[in-house]
């Protein structure tokens, strides 16, 4: 818990009383565990001075004990009900302001802070409360360069063994046998397995009735999680053959994709990553299909800041993790999309994604 | 989209001015597709009279299209930002009031309202809402079948090949594995698989440096996902021989367990479930080992209402599905739990989940 200082000057910086946590990626970064929260609420809150003070369901006690969390407990059980931990928290720790994730408390635990501090202002500091994830430290890189690893173990096993027939649905089901066979602890998030039309749409679903044919593109969006840390990756391939339009638009995307690399070094901004890739596609004849930024940061969450889309002026320093994901999505015919996991170092940038981009035909 | 109504009435009669709904199960009920919302606000508005209205990301229209969703789209891109969207939306649809989910709804899409509707009163109507899900549809129980079926073929299958020296991470690994080439979709959770002292631990993570050992008792719970619907299951089962400890306790949790089933009728309370249950384990000479309620509502979430505990005097009608999962828990020496997914029917009760409950010893 040697982080407690962090959000305690996060908390005076923004000239409230405290920042208040809930399970989380920032919950897990302070306390080294993971708790999943469900219908019951848990927090820490750490004042601008003072000790900090948690909400602990009963039933997760002991696993908070492990945590040598010096301040006040207040538990509470089932039957019971939270409102008295949620008096005691006010009664022992008064406070007129606090700093929450926007993005992660919901709606009834904002709630219950309401009844038992009338008055307070809860003000959404997603953004500097997680901005202390935008650096990830050598251990955090070590962790995600792990993830990476498993997901691309994973993906040669299952390109080797596409065939023409097989279902979308079949080519995922093996990719996540094969990711948790590699080490994942966990799928970052529900593979996106999509062959012919279906490549192009942005959040395709497996069809276990769509037979791939020769001549589709396959596109495969996916990622292992490991130690709390989430791979992203993307590979477009061509089953059987490519014929030269599809060559010329995966030839298009694979500029942007390597443009991206080539402007980032610490002190370019997220503005100017996705100007430079974006370009490249724009001044294609493909540009109508365009259809999305060109990436998010990576780590705790699959999707976290920084966000790399024009208007975002965010200056990107070293041991930003971030995803360059350009592609050209044409829903008539086929999508392609290639997504590296980009860490800045101290003197540009270095792609964490090691799988091969050139123009591959499987099957 | 023809659940419109159901959500139109929940507003009439909470006396509110409209029900809004973000992305989770209460939102893929009513749109029967899933989406995940993660930084970017979406959400379908009903008012207790006239059209409902939607706010939609740009880059998920294409699928919000195919909904045919009947009433007005207010989308917004990422460059731009969501306000916009959130005050036409104010000005096509005047609120003073509306019931949301206040365990799905993030404080920052409240916020959000709050900005574009100043003075809404946003009242926490997650139990009102939520409880249309309560009576599972026969396709729905149907599906949630599906998904116990698959978890339970891959249990057999792993627990065939558990072997003295295995990891409780090679366990899992396996278990995982078999879930996905059974047919999963996705995991409902996390499994637990927990050896030895580690099986008395609510929440273990398995662990990759200890072996399980002859005399282990081996927890696994799990459940595949399937169509949106999850399973939820626990079985013990002891590693190499049990000894009459092992027996007894056992045992005392088998008859807690069907203690369960026996009480489950229509009209039945939560409460008087939990009470059958817990009222074994506490006349037993392991009274002191008890640690958990004894189940959960389960269908589109993991854990939903109903919630089944002494305190608890919800009544619990034909279609209602629950958790059934009593266990005892000696953190110096081992835990027990065997978890069925019961179904309420009209005369009484049918376990969903099959796998037989006998002591069985594995390895």
């Amino acid at each position: 818990m040697d982080r407690t200082a962090e959000y305690r000057a996060t908390a005076r910086a923004l000239g409230l009383d405290a920042v208040i946590l809930v399970p989380g990626p920032n919950f897990t970064r302070l306390t080294g565990q993971a708790y999943g929260s469900h219908e019951r609420p848990m927090l820490i809150a750490i004042p601008a001075e003072g000790e900090p003070a948690a909400i602990v369901p009963n039933l997760e006690l002991g696993s908070f004990a492990a945590l040598n969390f010096e301040g006040a407990v207040f538990d509470w059980r089932d039957q019971d009900g939270y409102e008295a931990a949620f008096a005691a928290l006010a009664a022992h720790m008064p406070l007129a302001s606090a700093a929450v994730e926007g993005q992660v408390m919901r709606v009834f635990v904002h709630h219950a802070l309401a009844g038992a501090y009338p008055g307070l202002r809860l003000v959404d500091a997603e953004k500097p409360i997680s901005a202390l994830r935008l650096k990830k430290t050598p251990d955090e890189v070590a962790m995600l360069e792990r993830a990476i690893r498993t997901s691309e173990a994973a993906l040669e096993e299952v390109l080797s063994q596409v065939q023409v027939g097989q279902t979308e649905k079949e080519v995922e089901s093996r990719l996540v046998q094969a990711l948790f066979a590699h080490g994942a602890d966990a799928l970052a998030f529900s593979p996106i397995v999509a062959a012919g039309t279906n490549s192009a749409k942005p959040h395709a679903h497996a069809r276990d009735d769509y037979r791939i044919q020769a001549g589709d593109a396959l596109l495969l969006d996916f990622g292992a999680a490991l130690g709390g840390f989430n791979a992203d990756i993307t590979r477009t391939v061509f089953v059987g053959h490519a014929d030269d339009h599809a060559r010329e638009v995966y030839d298009t995307v694979l500029r942007a994709n390597l443009a991206g690399h080539e402007v980032t070094r610490p002190g370019v901004t997220a503005h100017e990553i996705d100007d430079a890739v974006t370009s490249v596609l724009e001044a294609s004849p493909f540009a109508d299909r365009i259809r999305t930024k060109t990436g998010h940061g990576l780590g705790r969450e699959v999707h976290e800041a920084p966000y790399i889309m024009r208007g975002n002026h965010e200056v990107l320093e070293p041991g930003c993790v971030f995803t360059n994901e350009p592609g050209l999505y044409d829903l008539s015919a086929f999508g392609v999309r290639i997504e590296d996991d980009i860490l800045v170092t101290e003197d540009g940038c270095r792609s964490l994604t090691t799988f091969p981009k050139d123009l591959r035909v499987v099957g």
